[in-house]
Formats: C-alpha cells, sequence, structure tokens
C-alpha cells in the first residue's frame, strides 16, 4: 500500500482542522483497505470529535466495515480520557488491522501511551521517523500545539504589512492599504488558524482595530490579547464588538483611576488579565529581556514581561500566536527573541519617512542583527509574501 | 518550420551578447534549414562582428551552404555602414530565403530599412508581432538600447541590498556584507550586462568601492560614472584601479580649489564632464525635477541635473545604466522618477537603525508613493531577489 499517498491525504485533512480545532491540535485521519479510501475526518471545534472518530464516523456513513483496515493518522491517536474518550480505544474496539502515525504527541497525557495502547491490542503501528517529509509537513501544521506542549509557549508568528523600504505606515500614520487585497485576504487565513492575536495598546489606540477573522468563513474566532499596562483601553473598543473575546494584560494598578478602567473594562466584557511587574518578574526568578528604550511608551517597568505572558497564554491554551503590532511591540519581541517566525507581506512600493517595521535596539556589528532563514517565498497579487523563521526555531 | 524554438535558441544567444557589444545592441542569430542548425552567433564586442555575421561564419565552418535557409534574429539586421557593413547585404549575399525577426530595430539609421532591404532582394521576412513571448523577451534583453534610441536615456536600473526592514547599512556604515555571497555574485552579473555604474560622491568617500566586475570573466568592463557636484573624487579612488574608465561629472568649478581638484583627477585618468548648474538648466528650459530636501549633502544648487545628465550618458553610448549609489543619489533618481527598475537583493535578517535605502520626500498619502510592479521574485542563496518596475515603464 501506498502509505505517503494516504498520509498526504490524512494532511489535507488536517489542514480542514486548522481554523477549527484549537486548542486542541489539527489532526487527519484516512482510513483504507486494499487501496480503497473507507472514511476520513478531522478533528473538530473543542469538545466534539477528533480526526480518528470523525474517520471512523465516515466509514459508518458510508456503509463500509473497517475491520483490518489501515488508519493513516498526521498525530498519535490520544489514550487519555480528555472531553472526549480515547481514540485508541476506538481505533483497537473497530478492528483496526494497522496504524501509520506521522508525528508522536508530546503531550505528556499520550506521549507514546496511543501507540502502546495500539500495539498491545495487537495492531501494527507504524511511527514515521521524525524527519520523513510527511512527518515534517505534519509537524508545521501542529507547530502550535507542539510548541505548547513542548516549550510551554505558544509558536509566535509576526505579522507585518511593509513597503519595499520597511515602511509599515507613513509618519502621518496612513497605511491603508500598503498591500493588495489577496495580500490581506491571505493574512486572515493566518488570524483564523491561531489561537491568538496580540497587540499592544498603541495600535488599539492609533488604529483601532477589530483584529478578528473576517471575509473568510471561520467556526471560531480568535482570543484578541492587548499589551495594555496601563488599563487603557477604550471601552468602546471595536474589539468588543467583535466575537472570540478579548483578553487585556495590564500591571497591578497603580491608582484608582487605573483601578477603575480595569473594572469598566471588565464590565465591557474583557477577560482581565494582571501581570507582574518587571521588578516582582525578577524577583520571582523569571527570565527578565532586556527591553528596548523606548521613552514615547512610558518607563521601561511598564513593560510587561514577556517570559511571563507567553507561558501564561499557553496554559489558557493558545497554540499559535499572532502578532499584528505596531514597531514598539515588535520590537519589543524581536528584540527579546520571542518571535518564530516573521511572515511578511512585502508591497512594491517606496513610502520614504515613515514607521519602521519595528523599533530595535541599535546594532554595532551586522552580526548581532536578527537573522532568520526565507522558509518560502511567493507572490500573492500584487505583493510579495515571504515566511522568514531563524534557522532550526521549529526543532523542539 | 518551427519558428519559436529556433527563436528561443537565437534569445539564448543575443544573451551571450549581453556582457559583450554595448553601445551596440545584443542580438543573437540562428540559421537553420529543415530542421537542421547550420550556425549561430552573437553581436561581439564594439567594432567586431554583428550576430548575423558571426552565424553565416559559423555556418560556413561548420561546412554548410546557407542557401535557401532561414535566419531567425532577434533584432532586425541593420542597414546601414557603420562600423561594419550591413547585415543584411551579407543575408542578401548569402542567398538565405527568409528571415524571422523578433523585434524591429528603432535605431533612426535602421528602422525598417532591414526588413525592407531583405525583401526588395526577395527574402521572406517575418516580424514578429510586438506582443509575441519571444519578441517581449528579446525587447528585454535589448532594453537598454531600445532606451537610448527611443528616449535618448539610459535604461535605469537601480540594485540595492537592503535588510527585510530596509536597510542597507547600519547608522555606523557597516554594511559588509547584508546579502549573502551567492546574491552578491548575481548582482555581477548585472554590472557586466550595463554599459555604464552610476554612483554618488558620498559613496566613493565612504565606501571607496571599485564598482567593476569580479569573480565573474567579462571582456568588458562598465563605465564608472561619479555624481560628484565639487570635484572631491580623490585621485587615488579605488575606481581608478580597476579598467573600464571612470567619468567624473561635476559642475562648473566655482574656485580655485575646485578647479585644481579638476585637473588632478584628469591627470589621474578620469574622464571630466562638467554638468549646467540647476539654474543653466532651468534657462536652457531642460526639465528640472524636485530635488529632495538634503542639508547633509549641501545646497540644492549643488545637484547635478538627472534630466541632463541621461541624454548626455545615452549620447555617449550608455545602454543599461546600473545604479549602485546611496540613499541620497538613490532618493534623488526615485523622487525624479528617473528609476526604470528596481533591483533588490533582501537578507532575510532585521537591523533596526540603520540607513534607509533612498531618502526620499515625506508623502502626505500612500497614493503619491513611487510605485512598482513585481517582475520576478527568486531566492538567490539565502536571500530574495525582486526585480521591480513601475507597471509599463518597458514600454516606450
Amino acid at each position: 500500500m501506498n502509505d505517503d499517498l494516504w498520509l498526504h491525504q490524512a494532511l489535507q485533512q488536517a489542514e480542514l482542522a486548522l481554523p477549527l480545532s484549537s486548542p486542541n491540535p489539527a489532526v487527519g485521519c484516512v482510513i483504507v483497505r486494499d487501496g480503497e479510501l473507507l472514511g476520513q475526518g478531522h478533528t473538530q471545534q473543542v469538545g466534539g470529535p477528533h480526526a480518528e472518530v470523525m474517520a471512523l464516523r465516515d466509514a459508518q456513513a458510508r456503509g463500509h466495515s473497517v475491520r483490518g483496515a489501515t488508519a493513516c493518522v498526521t498525530l498519535e491517536p490520544c489514550a487519555h480520557h480528555g472531553r472526549t474518550p480515547p481514540c485508541a480505544d476506538a481505533l483497537v474496539r473497530e478492528g483496526l488491522a494497522r496504524v501509520v502515525i506521522a508525528c508522536a504527541d508530546p503531550n505528556p497525557l499520550v506521549a507514546g501511551q496511543g501507540a502502546a495502547r495500539l500495539r498491545d491490542a495487537g495492531i501494527e503501528v507504524l511511527q514515521l521517523a521524525p524527519e520523513h517529509p510527511v512527518a515534517l509537513q505534519a509537524r508545521e501544521i501542529l507547530i502550535g500545539f507542539l510548541s505548547r506542549m513542548v516549550r510551554q509557549r505558544p509558536w509566535v508568528r509576526l505579522k507585518v504589512a511593509a513597503s519595499l523600504d520597511g515602511r509599515t505606515a507613513l509618519d502621518n500614520g496612513a497605511s491603508q492599504w500598503i498591500t493588495g487585497p489577496a495580500a490581506r485576504e491571505d493574512g486572515q487565513h493566518w488570524r483564523a488558524r491561531a489561537s491568538a492575536v496580540l497587540t499592544g495598546i498603541g495600535t488599539v489606540l492609533d488604529d483601532n482595530p477589530r483584529l478578528d477573522v473576517r471575509n473568510l468563513p471561520t467556526p471560531r474566532q480568535p482570543l484578541r490579547v492587548v499589551l495594555d499596562s496601563r488599563w487603557r483601553t477604550p471601552p468602546d473598543a471595536a474589539l468588543f464588538s467583535a466575537e472570540g473575546g478579548v483578553l487585556v494584560v495590564g500591571l497591578a494598578p497603580l491608582d484608582a483611576v487605573a483601578q477603575a478602567r480595569q473594572v469598566t473594562l471588565s464590565a465591557a466584557g474583557a477577560q482581565i488579565l494582571t501581570a507582574p511587574s518587571q521588578r516582582e518578574a525578577d524577583a520571582a526568578g523569571v527570565h527578565a529581556i532586556e527591553p528596548a528604550s523606548d521613552p514615547a511608551r512610558g518607563r521601561e517597568t511598564d513593560r510587561i514581561d514577556i517570559a511571563w505572558l507567553l507561558p501564561e497564554l499557553a496554559r489558557r491554551g493558545v497554540n499559535e500566536l499572532h502578532v499584528e503590532a505596531g514597531a514598539t511591540l515588535n520590537g519589543h519581541l524581536i528584540d527579546g527573541d520571542w518571535v518564530d517566525e516573521i511572515l511578511v507581506y512585502l508591497a512594491p512600493k517606496l513610502l520614504g519617512p515613515g514607521r519602521a517595521l519595528a523599533a530595535l535596539s541599535p546594532l554595532s556589528t551586522l552580526g548581532e542583527a536578527w537573522q532568520g532563514e526565507v522558509r518560502e517565498v511567493c507572490q500573492i497579487g500584487p505583493d510579495v509574501r515571504l515566511i522568514v523563521r531563524p534557522p532550526g526555531r521549529e526543532r523542539f
């Protein structure tokens, strides 16, 4: 049997789960026997069935018995009772003969136990080598989930739209639109697959964006996260007019005004998260990143500690964190080396004086620069899209 | 007969002439009969044979008679006595039956007369439609020559190597190297095909570049042109250590010091070209471009008028003008809309504060931006190369 062919079909199924499954991993499953497709499926929204169960149901709906068949799955079947019963048990019960797994599950609740349960029941289990092309593709689809499980932090993808000379807006703030409709629509797909969209209070105050998924049917809106040390997010911000929830992260209010703002935001429907101040974080031994100097945005101590934030978001089930922010937060994240991937849309224009893509600390040698690797480059309408990642960043 | 196939082969021949033929057009010729290649050739260095004569000689060397054969040429054969006798006459004399021409020659000395001479001699002439893909490809190879003939100015190609955030150097000037060896080698090919390389005095004083073709066998070095209003080019500049000649363009010396510098530069081997001042140019009705304000580089009146310079370079036989300059001259050329094409090498790095790709006048709306069209995007080693051109700029 041509496993690779069916694994590719399982990958396509997994892609269908991308905008759907968060915080669960986006998994695809294909069940075949004698070169015939019996059933296929992908992870549904949280609380709904996983890929394996969807594929079994699909086979049943087509009138197929799956006894003696092979299941190709992009992630090791789960072996624990979560919101749904273990998928490994379902495969055993239905009498499958063979399971091909593209990617092992690092979730401590699974971690080899899914495969072990299958083998114990006499099912032949084939686990692809980690460097197998299908395993690598499966990892890319699962990257946020894997990051949360292994690194206890989300996969951080920073999205920017800039001119050829690296400007994201004119000095007067004009930025609509630098890139064309096709690039903007493409950007919506990346928002849709993210568990959360992160921005800074500067962007909220300047641009009042919604940051939800639009012009794209999506079953789930990402959580919008605002870094807002002093609780300045307006309670009537456009963020609140969209579904998916808003999480405002600030520092412990220093005065009654800030306290009142926090209460008002909560009443407006925001989830409130109070970050430890840098001093508290330092005292607690949290790794403190060197903040870029930025007099315009207030004192250094106003900074929310990213080393605290990311694990906190991971604990809240954020797999992929999609950043759409201004130069200040972008620079803060890049200077701290928190960015796992930059998604750049470049318009073939020159803007001259304007806003930078990221406010970075000055370098004294080129060797100190943030250095990525081009993973992909393509044209999207009149613009160019690059995906750039620090070398080896996806290997964890 | 499959004309397209042989025309493509003629295009390949023409490409071989690119680093060779300036100021003559880079032309390729293939002679075929009954599906058999009899001979092929391309334009040699100035004073040497043109493509048609090279192809006839090649056929002779292979022992073929070309009587009754078809010649596929990328440019209309010349009909005038220049440094060599007319190619149309050679094709008639050798008894060719048919000539397929990709691109008409706009040179007023040819302009249809080549085709007419062939037809008068009973040769069947097929001239491709201007929108034929092969005609368009031939035009791209001939773009500098066609620009000089039709627009009386060179095709201006601005080359930059920048980081993702549009920086060409750190604030301290460090720029070696932003891009990798593959991109730098690729840049040499573009220098090699240009008639001349243009830079500004700022780059000469800051970086002391040679701006010649290196690490690449080339039969001809481009002329290096320095815009140097006040004749500050050091007589021992690295420019003079390379072949191909140096042309220093400045304003009429205002004092004895500048006058002495001009004399010294001439003694060092530079060609000297004195530009009219902006006031003289204005008085002469030359289109004056709006100069970008740039206090660091001296008064506005120090600016050499590009509207005067480009026709002057065309008169000197410059087809493609390859610009490798700093932000000041780049900005001057872009603000004046003199740039026909930008060749950008983007490194997947972020440099933060540093030198801009071009010092441009501030805009108040995005609609005013210099707007190009992506003609090509590809990866070159770890970097990305984009070719960007104002829409329709090649149609003249």
